[in-house]
């Protein structure tokens, strides 16, 4: 977990956030969000609201709770729709409790999530609920392109930019909104915060190929196993007439030698570069500052974590 | 449809609400948004809004198709859960699209919905969020007793109040809330939606048994079928020592002459007429007005419908 002022209190928001007096949803909802998840979107929020001068700590917590809610209740019903045995290294929700009781505990996130946001006003609201909607977009557009080995980069880049860019994108600027009115301060750092997220999920897609499976506590090519295409994938596919047997097999280390031989990490990895770039210059309006230092390490970190 | 001022204006807000750059989402929304509800949660909320003495119908139309939608993401993931093959007489989302796009069309509505509360007041978005986190409970509750013969009626009763009563009785507090500030007038108005959401939810599980396939939409005994419990299944049990059999046999006809002999359709019509007065008392603090007295007339209808 990152470590920023008030990610205590976060936790501890988020606990509160989970009870119920029904135990198997207190369960199943704290056997996800007390995973280990690194909590880099509440982490994003507070620290963008430090960076643009807030003050009020406090303010920010229960908003940096719910972003984790949303960012948790979509994995739950993901994992049901990819029938993934696992998540974070243990079962996923859907795997221990059944898929009928996972369904309701990610729609129970879903409700606790706009509880702990309803006291803020209303463009914070509708600047979540509206990255909610491109999440949900996203999503189906991915299942929807399942196989699809035509794919386009393009296309791929959009699922990105909805299905994990948007609440990045929502975090920072709500962290930036409740500190500032600066319309060209917030876009800066919605700005920032959407390319952290697709140079976030850029390399999530490639350590799906080539990570570690203890650092990533699921297995390696699930993707692949899954059918869901990347820019890594769709990178080989345009460069080897061998990609999509190569896919269709599911050998990991066919997999691998296809994908030296095309470059096609290399160029996945260029690519989130990029958005990292991008995401460093737009913290260029900020005034220089502790918090300013440790969004542009969250930049970097996120193009070169390990898991 | 129940007839109200505003209703049509719920209606495009409804439609708008389901727009989407992505044709499926659009679909399976405007398949089951529109596939002949009755719209009795908005019209509850409208008329407590009137009755209350509410002169700007426009400022309670949003919040109004919310409620409409809270139902609808609801049915929709409910009829996963149940395996439902049909839903108002159409197919249900899930055996028209698949259960993987049921599942984000769900979501998809949970989102919409909030985007639409979003401006209004935060005590007006609590109660909302308070009624959607009872219906997941009531829900997980009515998912973990399935099939458990030895339920009791307060059970049963309190899934009900979760499941069903929570959202009518916010329709009714939050069209109060939005007019007045008299703690006596909402506190009125919420139990007053609580007892009709109670005598609506008995009356939907004895059609369930005795209602005609055509007015219903869907198959009769499709609740003993998914072995959920009812307060007339729980009386027969209670009164009879081969009602376990006979239901369990899911023959029709067999359990048609049970529920003579136990008389427990009677049973729960009185329970159900028990909730409907208790509700039309609660609206005694109210001054005569032609909304009050839909008002009156819907309690009566819930507890009469034959559909």
């Amino acid at each position: 977990m990152i470590d920023i002022e008030g990610m205590d209190r976060v936790e501890n928001e988020l606990a509160k956030s989970l009870d119920s007096g029904l135990p198997v949803l207190c369960h199943a909802g704290r056997h996800i969000v007390f995973s280990g998840g690194k909590r880099i979107r509440p982490a994003l929020l507070l620290l963008s609201y430090r960076a643009v001068g807030g003050n009020d700590i406090e303010h920010a917590i229960p908003i940096a709770a719910s972003v984790e809610l949303i960012h948790t209740a979509t994995l739950i019903h993901d994992d049901i729709n990819d029938r993934s045995p696992q998540r974070r290294g243990s079962p996923s929700v859907n795997a221990m409790f059944g898929e009928s009781i996972a369904l309701l505990a990610g729609d129970f996130l879903f409700t606790r999530l706009f509880s702990l946001a309803s006291n803020y006003e209303s463009s914070i609201l509708k600047t979540l609920t509206d990255s909610c909607v491109k999440i949900v977009e996203g999503e189906t557009q991915q299942l929807m392109t399942l196989g699809n080995l035509t794919l386009r980069e393009n296309d791929y880049l959009e699922i990105v930019a909805k299905k994990t860019a948007s609440l990045f994108s929502a975090c920072t600027k709500v962290g930036a909104m409740l500190a500032t009115q600066e319309k060209g301060i917030i876009d800066a750092l919605s700005e920032y915060g959407f390319n952290v997220g697709m140079a976030f999920q850029i390399r999530d897609d490639i350590l799906d190929l080539v990570g570690k499976k203890e650092m990533l506590g699921k297995p390696i090519t699930s993707d692949v196993d899954q059918k869901k295409m990347s820019i890594v994938t769709i990178h080989a596919l345009n460069q080897s007439g061998d990609a999509a047997s190569v896919l269709i097999s599911r050998d990991p280390e066919r997999i691998r030698t296809l994908l030296k031989k095309t470059g096609s990490l290399e160029y996945g990895l260029g690519v989130a570069t990029m958005y990292m770039n991008r995401a460093k210059e737009s913290l260029t309006v900020l005034p220089g500052s502790v918090y300013k230092d440790r969004l542009t390490d969250i930049a970097d970190m996120v193009v070169m974590r390990e898991s």
